[in-house]
């Protein structure tokens, strides 16, 4: 899409962009006001969609209607990953995507979204709204001209599909693995020849032995894709993206120009997106294992060489960005909140959740 | 307090009361509005108060004032207890309480706060946002002219505290013991004598040996009543309260009259409070644990044949409800949801967070 179609589409969309630009000091602006939404998404991937049309929805009905959220999908205005550059610039509002794309613009954006050996989707909760991680992800947004909230929440993400299991640290010598981002930085350093590609190539990719694995969400969107065809073994547990948090980001002059009421609807749904969303992936994740285990995919887990190994080279991996200091600020945040909430829930939940299905299992057997 | 002085306070708090008791088919009401809400709660109790002040605030911004709510303490207009039967009665809006406080109006209302060997808070975000929970929840409160919500969550519950070590079913024989609800009859099945008394008795009577063990709520509360000065053994994982949600309902009537913004503000806040608060919980929970352990606290866990004991007894007092239709499709609801998710989150999560502790654990040491 050239500029001037861009141009044009916005303006259809709303008074908001024009606004950003000429208002220094913005007064909260009267009326019914379109803000335009781009998304790193195409339109209707599973359990992401479904977010961007809670979150418009719940935005349009807590304003009555006087804030209307127009989503536009990957490549409709701008490109899946064009999407922080058009809103920090002003050409859109709002921005629902990933941080970790944008970790050129800072790597600590990676701990908003995910990071290997990091929190699960329930301590990622923990810390973002109970300690401080909200704070620091709005004050990272701000050097952007952003205000930012996370807004979505796949849970764990699978370990990934592989044409022949993995059983120790030498089986990563020379495979051929699409994993994206720092986890595949970290595959990498256990020598797997990491490759980057679109969903759309992926079964082909391994249909032909161009790949040996993937990763990819989880149970519910890899049977979609139909990984479960050209893979016998899939992983439920990974180390790369423990809990991916979304993100719903907005323009920062655009927020400060809402009214108050208008301001804490935004904040309010992303955060009740960000919950719902967890429920919808778990809830269609669960039956999809089942599926997936009665259609014949053997349900492996790494050996706990190969898990050790994956810690050590995540740790070599974060270290590299150690001399920024906000990175050491958020990463050091990250780490002590996990430690302790772990540390809790290890003790309680944990213990209390395999106790609780071994002997459920015993009083069926 | 009299019935005379409750009404004077009430209509002091606003026309709602009014409103919906004489308008049978109302019409969205105009203008300003001030709701009354009774909670089961004293002012200031810890994890708990912070919801129902975090649930006002947002109603209130997020309506632009329109919607206004006063929040009334246990006691203030009417008694903790008696909040389901003020607000179905129409003598005030909308109660902020635990569900389970309510099984004499129907036994299934306890699924909606938590049941023993149930789901932990995840769990239970996934069933009731993503699995068909809510509506249950909302069908339920229906029957009693309620539009329910959930809008609070503490997380799993610690096991609790004893003055001797627990090390074996017979333990429990003949134990003063200090376990409210269903949770209560478990232990009495195996023995217990099961005693009920209010927060502010509890730590004179582990003093004076009236009890020799209680329950409470997790570290962070636990600690703050001083039962680490009055018990050497803490156990985290309890298998009464594996994560217990607090509800936020709102006369039907007055709901109906609200307008379609204010009642998804409404709906909103109260999803927005629920994960809130489970991060509100959870990360003061950590700390606290921490604090316990330096300070001498010896921690436990029951072993497994008395987690056997626990479960076998939680069947036999969850089937005495079975007779009753919407007991039994609620309790299979929940199971069922309880059963596909667990077994994602048990190879995900659970088994990607053992191994993380474990990595990293050796890594540091």
């Amino acid at each position: 899409m050239d500029r001037r179609s861009f141009l044009k589409t916005s303006a259809l969309g709303g008074a908001s962009a024009a606004a950003a630009s000429t208002l220094a000091a913005p007064m909260y602006a009267q009326g019914k006001r379109t803000l335009t939404m781009v998304c790193s998404w195409p339109r209707g991937l599973a359990g992401v969609w479904e977010a961007v049309e809670r979150f418009v929805d719940s935005v349009q009905t807590m304003s009555d209607g006087q804030l209307t959220i127009e989503a536009r999908a990957a490549g409709e205005l701008v490109g899946g990953l064009e999407v922080f550059d058009a809103v920090t610039s002003g050409q859109a509002d709002i921005y629902h995507s990933a941080e970790y794309y944008f970790t050129g613009q800072h790597p600590a954006m990676a701990f908003f979204t995910t990071s290997p050996f990091g929190m699960t989707a329930p301590e990622m909760m923990v810390w973002y709204y109970g300690m401080g991680g909200q704070k620091l992800h709005r004050d990272l947004g701000e050097i952007f001209g952003l205000r930012a909230n996370i807004g979505g929440q796949t849970g764990a993400q699978g370990g990934g599909w592989f044409r022949k299991e993995i059983t120790s640290v030498s089986d990563f010598q020379g495979l051929k693995l699409r994993m994206p981002g720092l986890g595949g930085e970290v595959v990498g350093k256990l020598g797997a020849s990491v490759q980057v590609m679109p969903a759309g190539d992926i079964y082909q990719a391994l249909s032909s032995g161009a790949l040996d694995g993937t990763e990819w969400v989880g149970p519910w969107s890899d049977e979609r894709l139909g990984l479960q065809e050209v893979c016998d073994y899939f992983y439920p547990a990974g180390f790369h993206e423990p809990g991916s948090a979304l993100s719903v980001n907005t323009n920062l002059e655009v927020f400060q120009s809402l009214t108050p009421a208008q301001q804490r609807i935004i904040d309010n749904a992303a955060a009740e997106c960000n919950q719902f969303d967890y429920a919808l992936f778990l809830a269609n994740n669960g039956p999809a294992l089942q599926r997936l285990i009665s259609g014949g995919t053997q349900i492996k887990q790494f050996p706990d060489d190969v898990w050790e190994a994956l810690g050590r080279a995540s740790k070599e991996v974060l270290d590299q960005y150690m001399d920024d200091d906000l990175f050491v600020e958020i990463r050091t945040s990250v780490e002590e909140s996990m430690k302790a909430t772990s540390a809790w829930m290890g003790q309680s939940d944990t213990f209390y959740s395999t106790q609780r299905n071994r002997v459920l299992e015993k009083m069926e057997g």
